[in-house]
């Protein structure tokens, strides 16, 4: 189940555990029709699995406007409406650390557009960074399927700029200042190895 | 807005900071009607505010059915079910520190029912406590207006043998292990100054 938000950010429902077993996966072509999302989840339950970290998405935020009791079953949402996100949508915590990322695709080829984040994430990620979390950017690259850990810090600089002169990050500066994660079967994107050269 | 889920948890709309300048306060009663919810969340805006934590409130879980695109507007949620929370309520950074705690309330005088913990908040709390982080529970029994911090290993011998011989923990053990939050003005429920001593 796939769509978009007003603002144009898509929205993937989450598949449960269950479900995931269920899906045939062609080993040869394993990443084929794995969003980001759907390879970062698997790599934090393989994390939660191990006892290596404790990092869950935060739910989809929702404006409830009605609310429906039918008789003898569960209450129904019946009117509801996509509200922005006012924090990124992963966090938790890694050997004590408060781990805090958001995780990001584009369809570019050289450039990362910075209207994918969006004015509370990028306060929030400051916030973080100012109260000593480990804040951080997933960044993928869908076409030639590369995926870099961006730290916050690293980003401040471009997205304040962004209405001056900048409208995205050029690849090859993600490439010089970020760090590449390959990937990799269990887990899929193993964003800790690289939290550990700084903790 | 309240309503409540299928479990019987209560389920609070919270109020925007927008919304809430527009309501007058009773100064004489200013807790009249006030849930452990809002405190909470108006205690962390003053946090956030005065740059002394990021803590936020997770949204709540829901499991969409069916979504409606009418033209020239905002996508429509037309069908979802509550789903129970795979982790606490709250979470965040502190000094460095991965903040992450439950809040509940009871009508009882006497005990604090289990019943309000389900298992994969308990598990959850004994993963974040295993990686290190800080874990505890905000209680409040609401007919005396009384609210402790209780740090969760001091909850889980409780909760683990629920099925047992216990179906609630005793007022005297939460006040014996506990520490009492006597309500502010800002912030209104300083839970921070108890984690204090810990770190």
């Amino acid at each position: 189940m796939t769509f978009r938000y007003p603002n144009g950010k898509k929205f993937v429902q989450k598949r449960s555990p269950s479900a995931s077993k269920n899906v045939k996966k062609d080993e040869r072509f394993s990443n084929r029709g794995m969003t980001l999302e759907e390879d970062i989840n698997e790599t934090n339950e393989y994390y939660l699995a191990h006892n290596i970290a404790v990092i869950h998405k935060k739910p989809t935020p929702l404006q409830i406007v009605n609310v429906h009791y039918p008789a003898r079953s569960a209450a129904v949402v019946t009117e509801a409406y996509f509200k922005k996100p006012s924090t990124t949508d992963y966090n938790g915590v890694y050997k004590g650390k408060y781990i805090d990322f958001e995780a990001k695709e584009t369809k570019n080829k050289t450039s990362f557009p910075l209207k994918n984040f969006h004015d509370h994430q990028i306060s929030h990620m400051k916030q973080v960074v100012q109260q000593g979390g480990i804040s951080f950017a997933l960044l993928r690259f869908t076409l030639v399927d590369e995926l870099y850990l961006v730290f916050s810090k690293d980003l401040f600089s471009y997205v304040e700029n962004k209405d001056i002169n900048r409208k995205s990050i050029p690849k090859k500066d993600i490439e010089s200042f970020g760090t590449k994660i390959e990937l990799g079967f269990h887990p899929r994107v193993d964003y800790l190895k690289i939290i550990d050269k700084i903790i």
